[in-house]
């Protein structure tokens, strides 16, 4: 009684909070290497999300709190055991893009959108949720996804131009914006500014492209260089600070300041129906991305663990850690590359090792933070423009270009468009591009007047080999389903190649590739059929598929058709034209 | 030179008016079959005309210059042989709910918003011919237009309610608004009109039942019998002539009162941008139930005549005789179901009918124009009716509701909302669902895990059948392609097999059904590919389609796979797993 309710009640919660499942077995060699992980990780956090928080046009802290917070979230909602989640760079420009249009950057009335946009995009999530969204459809392609990242590298990284020539911050976020701005400012360029961003910039070129072969040499394990080079901005960030230390820079540069060596306050905020009116579509869109984002991420490493996520799961892990994130004051949070990355080759088999990322960011708040104050904004700024430069896939690109016409011009729209009119237009523009495309290619299917191979059973297309055909059969093959998109083309089709063919007594429709008929499909052939009774022709059908025979058997097209329906073409070939 | 220039234009000139490709090889039989049936078409032409005029808000004469030019025009740019242009009952009704709410319904301003929306409809569907709009895509589906004319038709009885009681017009053409109407003026209601209206039904209904068994059993041939039937609304129109005549009832309920007994007054109109603004969206959706319904008609008389249109042409025949329509101050012309089915069983070969028809029309004008005075208006309100009555097809929406779930829910959502919101919007509605639901159904497509059936070449999908399997080799078939929309969605359902099941060292995806591979679905199978190497297990395809093994064999993915593309299941089923 009680204690099988108390039973049901324990396993419904494990059911809401995947972490209860992960620990049972567990033990210490998981706890080991999701301590190691977990520490790793730390290293990649710390200068990433208070870059990230700088782009987002947020205070340092911001970044510090936000990440805390939606790692201890996560860890508890989440179905991926090594997503690690915080403030990401397309996430942060996102931000910047929508919250700059309501507020000026940097203005406490700022900081008040942004909240309310992390708030918003969480409960977004969790409303996706409730939609049982995970499970329905992702109707954003790799070329959309692949144009909107693309393009948000390049204004992300022209964003941060001014931060690396130390100048003011352009105030509007579109490229002819930006552009004139570094125009009219380039004469009052810092150039001690500069000069640390071109060093700090070359060291973090030649870490990702120098560093691992050194250490290779060195014999050291793989987990242990990849972390190693992974870790590269905090190499950089130390060295900043010593450098401004050292010789007094603090005056001649703008540096990120002081940070509070405190946990956050947590307040809740509450948003109005007005609020939810302005910021709600932007922050539907940037629900969206952090979703795709942090799925691809998630999916990509349980195939390489033979594990699952739960893209349901998924919404409700990342929805709460939006909320948490608003909670302390922080920008929208999504799953990041690359200390996901991290964590996985490090060897995190739970969420423990969030946990212990987030204890160890708890150190760093409290004890390190002071140490922050000298770091030069030319250092992140240059931190930024090396993750968003690894954003820009050109193989990627090369490979979209190549491999198929549609998504290369969705890909082509997609740039373009968020370039010129920003992510939120650019992305929808994206969306309606690729469903114009994929409707109107399957609107004109693939369709082949075939004959016999030989005296084999294959059968193919007339124009492209040498086959044996009868003038009173004419066999079409149709490589879609037959539905309203297309059932007036195939109609067309057909009507064209009998009007041509005057001895045809017999039209065979294969349909080898029909996976479902609807009731345009359905219409279309039952008006074929009895209307070429009139001028002689009678309508068959082979290779129906068993879902499709099922469906077809109770109707009256079926119950009064002349013609048969042939188990295979070869039958059909046979019995009806002697081939 | 010259005489080959001349050459040239005139075959350019011949595939811009379809009629002088007809006329070669005409003679004396063909001219006779043309005479009769544009002659037999003048008897149906005639009420319906001057029916759907009132129904749209207007003067009878727009309706008969509308049928006039209309023919004439279509006879010369259209490529269908046998439809017969001009109003009808849809297409009036539209007007009156789009036009209604520009201007108050007869007066001088409501004649000029008409006017102006036949110019425009015409150049929209002229518009839709340079963007080549015939040959790309039908997005309403069968589900969507039985939906919209059904709701449209009980829009039409509803309209005609007030016409037959014999008081006011509802100036408000909502369902709501035409219900309240009528239960106010109720009262007022005129019984002699009542008693014209319940007459006239009734005759028109019996026609419809009992006139064709009676000419059968005097043995008529089918031809003329199917004219005689059709001819029904001009029997009621005399007879209604004849009766308000000898009873001298002009006075006591309302006629159609003086049609001018002469041709029209062409006049040029120019529309405003504003105008464009206003009235074009309206204009469009008017232009696409034009084309949908005219093509519809076309295809089906050119499948019984081995015949075929070209829906390019037709978009240029209706555009011009909607704007041939406008000079004539008419209302939007379509083709007509009724007339275009008299038309083709009375023999029509060519357009030369529908210029007979229009000739007669003419004649009709000229001299019996003034015999149309004292008909009723109830009597044109009953010939309205029964055709709406004729338009919801109960066979049609029950074949929609039992045979595609996805179709009937299209259906419902169309046609409540045409009718609670109107046909712009309910068709909106209707489209937006039924692609929605097109893309969730792919979204989630049908996939197997398969075995073989016995020692036999045919494999099936495991849960529903007795089969061979074996614990190293997972075989799934998609019967779907692979693409954005539900890449993920397969690359998940994969997964969850592949952690159910620890020994699998194979995994054999089987393509029968993929008739395309987008780069969405070419990235997952690529990272699948990768990723599930570092578990033991090899990805493999089977019985991939030519074409998409065409795009396949220049990608990386396909270069660097470690498993194989097999030929046919039953090689890789034996090679793999020894089964």
């Amino acid at each position: 009684g009680a204690f099988q309710s108390l039973n049901r009640l324990v396993q419904k919660a494990a059911s809401l909070l995947p972490i209860l499942d992960w620990s049972r077995g567990y033990a210490s060699p998981e706890l080991r290497a999701d301590v190691v992980a977990g520490s790793v990780v730390l290293f990649v956090t710390v200068p990433q999300v208070i870059a990230y928080a700088f782009l987002a046009g947020m205070p340092a802290e911001a970044g510090l709190y936000g990440a805390l917070f939606a790692l201890v979230i996560y860890a508890f909602f989440g179905s991926s055991r090594a997503l690690a989640v915080g403030p990401t760079a397309i996430v942060a420009m996102m931000t910047l893009e929508v919250a700059s249009l309501h507020a000026e950057v940097g203005g406490e009335e700022y900081a008040v959108v942004v909240v309310q946009l992390s708030l918003i995009t969480g409960l977004m999530l969790i409303a996706l949720r409730i939609v049982n969204f995970g499970s329905v459809v992702s109707f954003l392609s790799h070329a959309v996804v692949t144009g909107f990242i693309t393009a948000a590298a390049i204004l992300i990284i022209s964003n941060q131009m001014s931060a690396l020539l130390g100048i003011s911050a352009s105030p509007d976020t579109s490229m002819v914006g930006m552009g004139s701005h570094l125009l009219t400012e380039l004469a009052e360029t810092n150039h001690l500014a500069l000069a640390v961003s071109v060093v700090a910039l070359l060291l973090l070129f030649l870490c990702r492209s120098r560093l691992r072969p050194l250490l290779e040499r060195l014999g050291l394990s793989e987990t242990l260089i990849d972390s190693l080079v992974k870790s590269a901005p905090m190499y950089v960030v130390v060295l900043g600070i010593l450098l401004t230390e050292l010789l007094d820079l603090q005056g001649s540069l703008p540096v990120v300041g002081s940070i509070p060596a405190s946990l956050p306050d947590i307040s809740l905020n509450w948003i109005s129906f007005t609020t939810l009116e302005t910021l709600g579509p932007s922050a539907f869109l940037i629900a969206l991305v952090v979703f795709i984002e942090s799925t691809s991420i998630g999916t990509a490493m349980a195939s390489k663990s033979r594990d699952k996520i739960d893209a349901n799961q998924e919404l409700v892990g990342l929805g709460a850690a939006n909320v948490g994130a608003s909670l302390v004051g922080a920008f929208p949070v999504a799953g990041s590359f690359a200390r996901s990355a991290v964590n996985f080759s490090a060897g995190a088999v739970s969420p423990l090792a969030s946990l212990v990322t987030a204890a160890l960011l708890v150190v760093t708040i409290l004890v390190l933070a002071p140490f922050f104050y000298g770091l030069p904004k030319a250092v992140l700024a240059a931190i930024i423009v090396v993750s968003a430069w690894q954003l820009i896939d050109v193989a990627a690109i090369r490979k979209i270009i190549d491999f198929n016409r549609t998504d290369a011009i969705t890909f082509g729209v997609t740039f373009s468009a968020v370039l010129v009119f920003g992510v939120d237009a650019g992305v929808l523009a994206g969306v309606v591009i690729s469903f114009v495309l994929l409707i109107r290619n399957s609107a004109r299917p693939n369709i082949a007047v075939v004959g016999r191979v030989g005296n084999s059973e294959h059968f193919r297309n007339v124009e492209r080999h040498e086959v044996n055909t009868s003038a009173k059969l004419l066999a079409i093959r149709v490589d879609e389903s037959l539905y309203f998109v297309n059932a007036r083309f195939i109609e067309s089709y057909v009507l064209n190649e009998l009007a041509n063919r005057a001895e045809v007594e017999h039209l065979l429709l294969i349909c080898t590739a029909t996976n479902f008929i609807d009731t345009s499909g359905l219409e279309m052939l039952e008006e074929l059929s009895e209307n070429l009774i009139e001028t002689g022709v009678t309508l068959h059908l082979a290779e129906v598929k068993g879902p499709v025979m099922d469906k077809l058997k109770a109707t009256s097209f079926y119950q009064n058709m002349r013609g048969k329906v042939y188990f295979t073409t070869d039958i059909a070939m046979r019995e009806l034209a002697g081939i």
